[in-house]
């Protein structure tokens, strides 16, 4: 029997469900609106996607999609499985994606359709090496053997001139922080540009690495037009950096791809302008199929967002988002799950007690920089915050004993 | 004064407008929820996102986009302009995407957040060559002077041996049409390898153009891996062929423009997918933007849909599309328009009335191969339609000449 792929969507439609999934499975196997010569029962039968299962559920009752046709009272809502022939485009995340979306979110037959997940088979695994250093090789690199790791984005995100951006460096290496993150906003514009970061952050790396022995993780952004991309990388890699950041969505999952096949270094794979696809309840690509192809092309570190973020997801989906992460695919494709967005001290024993693991990163950007004491405070209530969570004291114990992780709270607890 | 990108929104929130898009200019500058140490009035005033302008207009009355804060009888909608100084980002669209997109559509403040139109500065232009054919060079290859470029996809989309392709494109070429492509669905898989369709089409491509002179473009999906896919443009190249296929979405706009800067052939462009990001009038990414973006990376050929198509977008939105591509961008960019899904015909005189032009290429699938006369009788009547609509000469006077013509309107014209 030939290897399949199964999508699962969910979808809202006027027609019976039964109806709609066999028009989702013709689409994305014959593909036009009338038979045609050498269509035959056989070809249908080896070629066509064929639906597996279908789960009606209740409909969300939001108003249809654009263009979608039927009686909105007639609308029924389900979870639809479609299984696809390996045989038609192979183990190629490119092909696959023409297959198990395409022209599907298309379809006026919908009011709803969303990719929710997508089951790969074997040869997906033969053909993409995945993240090169996951956990293991991140936590080797920034020599931070247990527990958190904290990390932070360079703030403000744009506008420091590459001198002032070693200043703050020096500051967040000085506090012990285990891994720095250009902002996805700061690339490589003429006012900052890469090579010129590149050469004010080594030094201060350099000379920390020296004094003690452990070089935290600096993702220099990368992102740009692959050939100079690829340059990029190199640049960093000669520097003597030890990881580079890339916006997946920027470059495309085919671009990490093609950047994992030549990186020597850390991959931390940005997720924005993910919402663009994922924020719709009603049409596009849920993450948790999405991360599935991000960690299949390599990416080392991925976001996932993180409790009581700034930005639409609730706690049950970022939950949903790091669990997903951080089951195994295929076997294997270990990434870090980053959480960031609005995390500060005061998050640590709530994300702790629902994830069950320190094998995060955990970026927090004004919870450290905005720290009224200065970033080194900013750093310690972070350290201190999860160790007390790690060991089962409460935050209110530690931060009698800890300033800083007092004054957090007293700023950020609001 | 630097050069500025201009982003237009379409946006719906519970806060004042003004407030809304301060928070999105806000966001998508320093980037966290408290000031920070060294974001100075100067540096904000110079690199920040500018407020350009809000027009107030009526909201949607759509159920807001999940995590939406506010009270919905609040919500009011409008198009928001902001302004992106250049120097944060450079003439690069991966990073432009970080400036313009990045994380705004994941923002709370929103019930719809959509990019709708981007003015880029002269930069883009100096960095991004674009169509290395266009319309004159893909009038040349084909050879095809004047009148509407007529072509086809490969029907059944997948499942035929590259035996019985060579079949279809044998009849094909036979009854003139002007252009071939695969099927977004057919790529490399292992039942029918790219590399056994080039070895079984290209010699029917070659006999026909040594018996008259000319060869219709084909159109082979090379759509994979970025290494594998440069190896797919060589093979077609090598194999004497004058045309490749990449699914945009599928490897990413910077997939693109790094094929373009290798490729020595025409480009067609697929947009399969571009519904994930399209078609929630809430959230994502419109054409008009789009668009600007895929022809910068230089494809040739970029596909609009047609009048009647089978899927969600509305006749208006589909002149809009083909209006948007013919625009010259930055002084050039010109591709060409591909009319697709749905079409027949009879649909000639119609599109002809709106568009105004025959510089198009129109693709039919079902209203070639479904003609009940075979495809000979499919092309032919496309062409005649064209041809008469082109002349001014009424589809049923035309059809009452030409049988095939006549075949087509008792078939498809329900």
């Amino acid at each position: 029997m030939t290897d399949t792929v199964i999508a699962t969507y969910w979808v809202e439609s006027a027609l019976p469900l039964q109806r709609a999934a066999e028009q989702m499975a013709g689409e994305q196997s014959t593909g036009t609106f009338i038979r045609v010569a050498r269509e035959t029962d056989e070809l249908r039968a080896r070629f066509a996607a064929q639906v597996v299962s279908i789960e009606e559920r209740e409909p969300s009752g939001r108003q249809p999609l654009p263009g979608a046709t039927g009686d909105p009272a007639a609308i029924r809502g389900g979870l639809v499985r479609l299984a696809f022939p390996l045989d038609n485009f192979g183990p190629s995340i490119p092909n696959l994606q023409a297959a198990v979306a395409g022209n599907l979110f298309e379809m006026r037959d919908f009011a709803s359709i969303k990719l929710m997940d997508l089951d790969l088979p074997r040869p997906f695994a033969d053909r993409y090496p995945g993240p090169a250093f996951g956990l293991e090789g991140t936590r080797r690199l920034m020599g931070r053997d247990t527990g958190v790791m904290i990390g932070t984005i360079v703030k403000p995100s744009i506008g420091l001139s590459p001198e002032e951006l070693a200043e703050v460096v020096a500051e967040l290496v000085e506090a012990g922080i285990d891994f720095i993150k250009d902002d996805e906003l700061q690339a490589n514009g003429p006012h900052s540009p890469l090579r010129d970061r590149v050469a004010a952050v080594m030094p201060v790396l350099k000379a920390h690495a020296d004094r003690t022995g452990r070089m935290p993780l600096y993702a220099f952004n990368i992102t740009d037009d692959l050939d100079i991309m690829r340059r990029n990388h190199d640049l960093v890699l000669e520097a003597g950096g030890t990881c580079v950041m890339a916006c997946i969505n920027m470059v495309g999952l085919a671009g990490v791809d093609w950047l994992r096949r030549h990186s020597q270094l850390p991959i931390h794979g940005h997720r924005a302008m993910f919402g663009a696809v994922s924020r719709s309840p009603q049409v596009g690509i849920h993450f948790r199929a999405w991360q599935k192809l991000a960690r299949l092309v390599g990416v080392d570190h991925l976001h996932t967002n993180g409790l009581h973020n700034k930005f639409y997801e609730s706690d049950d989906e970022v939950l949903a988002a790091i669990a997903a992460v951080r089951e195994p695919l295929l076997g294997g494709y270990g990434v870090v799950p980053v959480l960031s967005s609005g995390q500060w001290a005061g998050l640590a024993h709530e994300t702790y007690a629902a994830v069950g693991t320190t094998d995060l990163l955990t970026l927090a950007g004004g919870g450290i920089h905005g720290h009224p004491d200065g970033v080194a405070a900013g750093v310690a209530s972070m350290r201190e915050a999860w160790d007390a969570a790690e060991h089962g004291e409460p935050l209110a114990e530690r931060a009698s004993k800890v300033p800083a992780l007092s004054r957090a709270i007293e700023t950020f607890g609001r």
